[in-house]
């Protein structure tokens, strides 16, 4: 982890479709930014979050690489593309970088939710060297609540695409890995409300190890 | 290398830009089915020689993926692709397959070229167990040749892209390559006119190891 002041701050958010990634990026994003200054925070997300990922992301989403072991690679390009595009300017220049999505979705969704072997998936990703997150909010919930939730905002296709078991593998993948890595990965149960899940996911960062780099300064909760 | 009589075969083509692939893979294919019969070759190439591969060949090429990591990672998940969509249901199927580029391209172009680590590209090949191939033709240019050959085909924009610089080191890297693994790699002269180059290739292959397997039976040369 970086501890100087200046050295910037990597906070990823984790968690199945419909946990609420997004909504909470969001929020997260503004109470940062009333934390530390507008232009001092960059939200960004995978796959997809610069320049050259948007094939990239059409790629990943349509179905075309089906071969599980193509569609890592093809998150690994992104993923070393959008850190030197994005992240890795922006921590250099002391921004708090907020993104949906990082090296834990990978782990959760190509080992438990693909069946790719941890040893592969673990060994690209050390031999790749990609920056790691300073902290990580997992948005924890039920997955057929995440999948009712989709349901409701039309997206039931993305289920279908992997079907419920996929969705409970990779939801057990996440809170392995969070019971693996508990330094970094926060868990916050994301079943509330939007406004009790905000409160949980600011109160996590504000007390997490964000706070010993001298970020959580001046945070309200 | 695969040596059962129905195991097909995997022959790559390699060399800079202007060295002659693409015409001599054509003139060495409809040999190869006047011996093997037509339907029991299939020619290939990298980037792209697949379904999902053109989005991927355009991110290539057109620069977008300047980072040599994130290039290498596009060049990796092509191949992936390609092998499980194109080369090896077609070595399952018994089918000979003649590919331009390779894996001696990803070392020759990122490691020599861009200046990758060795180690950090071997590494990477090595975790992705791509299938090895049985033959890999080597067309050996000066590359100051190969530059006035492009710019005769009004393909000027090629070496600029890299440099001749770039290129000498490129057609370095091959050399050292084909020092490296004489039993895989056979180099052959390909300063001549495209009927001597290409008899070349075809006595190559059909002295080479391909023979030791089964298929170089019924060759003329």
């Amino acid at each position: 982890m970086r501890t100087e002041p200046d050295a910037g701050l990597f906070i990823t958010l984790e968690g199945v479709d419909g946990s609420g990634k997004s909504t909470q990026a969001r929020r997260l994003c503004a109470a940062l930014e009333a934390c530390v200054g507008e232009g001092r925070v960059v939200r960004t997300f995978e796959p997809g979050g610069w320049e050259g990922g948007a094939p990239l992301r059409r790629l990943l989403l349509d179905g075309t690489a089906q071969d599980p072991r193509t569609e890592l690679l093809l998150f690994l390009a992104d993923r070393s593309g959008h850190l030197r595009a994005v992240i890795e300017p922006a921590l250099a220049a002391s921004k708090l970088v907020l993104c949906e999505r990082y090296s834990d979705s990978t782990l959760a969704y190509q080992c438990w939710g693909r069946g790719l072997e941890m040893d592969f998936v673990l060994g690209l990703l050390e031999l790749c060297g990609f920056v790691r997150p300073d902290l990580t909010i997992l948005l924890d919930i039920d997955p057929d609540e995440a999948a009712r939730r989709l349901a409701e905002r039309g997206r039931a296709d993305s289920i279908e695409a992997g079907g419920m078991d996929f969705m409970r593998r990779v939801a057990e993948g996440y809170r392995e890995l969070a019971r693996r890595d508990p330094d970094r990965i926060i868990t916050v149960d994301a079943s509330g409300t939007e406004d009790e899940v905000a409160a949980f996911v600011e109160a996590a960062v504000c007390r997490g190890r964000s706070a010993a780099a001298g970020w959580g300064t001046g945070c309200k909760t």
